[in-house]
């Protein structure tokens, strides 16, 4: 693979997905499916959400031939549209996977247009799970040499590298040749969009799946001979420094082939925010030693870096903010010994006895507790006092979900949206996703 | 209108825009009706474009009930579609109308989807015009705000601004109370892109052509419920601290309503670079003083700002460059007496008087003339010196085109595109545009 710093970074990526074959990714072959499992978990699970509807409702009248499934639903949409609304529903919980050292959720962009356009001609699925880590990688890398300064300053990332990963992907399931996969990730940096202000609202779906419809476009129209700037990622008037970062190169391209980024993809087991996992583990691990004397809590004291407590010491309103709170992670771990769909649904939320012991929670600082650790302390009426501490929460690089708990997500998602997909055909065909001839018949309603 | 400072500026525009009727800009639709002349004069001279051809072959296969014309083409997309392409083509040669503050061509991402969304309900020409005039409101302003630092660091401000334009002027014609409005413009600031290192390649038309699809998206979502951030615009992780600019509040709301940016918008006789065009001025004044000695000219100065010259003094080796070439705009004006879609084509960049007399061409500075004016001097032969200077060039805000003259440029535009649409009907209908009941009819290939 070529290095040489007069090359555009577009040439370079453009260069390696061309030439890497199945071969040079089969190794992380199961890792990619792991990946995509949890992508259609979270995509079953938000497929009846409003957000959801209300883009299929918009794009439906928009449509072509309706060649592409709406995952969890029995309408189809064009491969643009598709790849939206998937996109759109994988990632509209923030419960899909996340490349820690960026915070992309990696899968959403590049799953949706990747699966859609797949569709569209029965690619096999070696194809799309070499398309797939391709463009992770190329996402993820984008991601890693504008990090940490490019959220902090605002964009939403998932959406601004996302689109790079979908149009790099896409390019490679249509074979196209280098030089346009080259233009297809420049077209790309034209369509890199998406800003953190509108995260709290609808809005944040909208850069999103815009990221994978327009990456899927990128490729379309660079196989229609659409040229960009080999240097449109990081040329003097390109994407990086217009977006107020100075990449870092190294981590752009250096070591193409050799490191994977995909290696580097974590699963939620709770649709909590991440930083909560630690606390919600912690309260499974005090529910046994509690051994059911709920009644007898006096208080409970979670405690955390700076970063928990400014994202986790809040009311709860709603669902959203339950999504978010100290509060209604250690009560509902601790009262019900689960923290899944059903757990930060409303029902739960507004439930008596959840409110009740939400109210005896309350968040203290330990700065010398990393991000992401936490230790919680509970204070019996009878003056003793349990504790516990977790530093790698479940679903971490460290411990991470099992594929049977990537099943489990799976099914447990479904129970909000899916109706009339079958969850055990899906689960089957991702895990033998590199023996598909066409991978189609995974993206229909019915078995 | 409220200005409050406590409001986002997404709040006061919405109710700036819900609240402004037809009788509120009817003193400024004649400006309005000259900007989409204007556009439909570059719109039909690109239709037959490569890029346009290119743009129109990706999108057909996408494209719902194809309710919307491709101007100049007989094809027809859905108006998601039309707006794409119809803002590629009008945009494509930079041939189009200038917001001389901040170098936006504001009718492109604007009446693109403005006309595609009208031809789809029969909406009327007041609709339109109203609408029109709104979204170059918003657009300019926004642009205002930012400038001249945002297109300095990278951001292609037609992309960027033109998305919330097109956003507001649909949200306007669909008719949306202010709430939606406002999510309209939230929800165009998570779409906003377009770099300035892609101009040079069809990847610009790309951020164009999706300025205007995605602001008539986002009206779309908006009328189906989709929310956004009221201070997306200017909020502490929104657009502009996103991409690196601090919003000058006064330029963007202050005097909403008593100001009007469609009055400040120029229209370029020349298809080549608004710089060149005093140099185009200057030469048709010698070519008189000349009186056919064309033979006799020994060498041709042209001496201008560093603006000019860094933009100007160039080899040409084809029609991209001769539109940026100080030496290709003085032969053509010395030697053809015109300036026009033909002298700027392959057949006259190549002709060897044409390639004889650019040579006789030297650029020298004159850090005395400010951007935009020119002075040529001709040695003659004999030792005759002749000499023009010209500050202010044709279609400048100083020396504005003529409604014939937007005509003529409409009709010479069409030699190169526009076959079997009606040009006679098109003036007629834009001018009586205000007039008309369902402009449906002006969007209709056949009279």
């Amino acid at each position: 693979m070529r290095q040489d710093e007069a090359q555009g970074a577009g040439t370079i990526f453009a260069d390696f997905v061309a030439g890497t074959l199945w071969a040079d990714v089969a190794a992380h072959n199961h890792e990619a499916k792991r990946s995509i499992l949890n992508f259609f978990a979270t995509a079953l699970g938000s497929a009846y959400d409003p957000a959801v509807s209300a883009a299929l409702r918009t794009l439906l009248p928009f449509s072509g031939a309706a060649t592409s499934a709406v995952i969890g639903r029995p309408e189809r949409l064009d491969a643009l549209g598709a790849s939206f609304v998937n996109a759109v529903s994988a990632n509209l919980l923030d419960f899909d996977d996340t490349h820690l050292d960026t915070i992309i959720h990696p899968a959403a962009p590049v799953a949706a247009p990747v699966l859609a356009l797949a569709q569209t001609r029965g690619f096999s699925g070696q194809a799309v799970l070499t398309a797939f880590i391709l463009g992770v990688e190329v996402e993820c890398r984008i991601g890693n040499a504008v990090s940490p300064g490019h959220y902090a300053r605002g964009w939403h990332i998932t959406s601004t590298c996302g689109v790079f990963g979908a149009a790099a992907a896409c390019a490679k399931l249509l074979e196209l040749p280098a030089d346009q996969i080259s233009n297809a990730i420049g077209i790309a940096a034209s369509q890199s969009a998406g800003i953190v202000e509108n995260l709290p609202s609808a809005a944040k779906n909208v850069s999103v799946g815009n990221a994978a419809r327009n990456g899927l476009f990128a490729a379309l129209l660079a196989a229609e001979g659409y040229s960009a700037s080999p240097r449109a990622i990081e040329g003097p008037l390109g994407w990086a420094r217009a977006m107020g970062d100075v990449p870092d190169t190294a981590r752009l391209t250096g070591g193409l082939g050799r490191t994977w980024e995909i290696t580097k993809n974590t699963y939620k087991p709770y649709p909590a925010g991440i930083v909560f996992h630690a606390v919600i583990d912690a309260c499974f691990n005090l529910r046994a030693k509690l051994n059911q004397r709920i009644d007898d809590i006096a208080s409970i004291t979670v405690q955390g870096s700076a970063l928990l407590l400014a994202r986790g010491d809040r009311p709860v309103r709603n669902e959203r903010d339950a999504r978010v709170s100290i509060h209604h992670c250690a009560a509902c771990a601790l009262l019900l010994g689960a923290a899944g769909v059903t757990e930060f649904a409303d029902a739960t939320v507004f439930r008596p006895d959840i409110v009740s012991l939400r109210q005896k929670v309350r968040a203290a600082l330990d700065a010398s507790l990393p991000d992401g650790a936490a230790r919680v302390i509970i204070q019996l009426t009878s003056g003793e006092t349990l504790s516990e501490i977790v530093m790698e929460a479940k679903g971490s690089l460290a411990d991470p979900l099992s594929d049977r708990d990537i099943e489990a997500k799976l099914r447990d998602c479904a129970r909000l949206g899916g109706a009339g997909w079958d969850m055990d055909r899906i689960i089957d065909d991702v895990w033998r996703l590199d023996t598909l001839a066409d991978v189609s018949g995974l993206m229909r309603a019915h078995g």
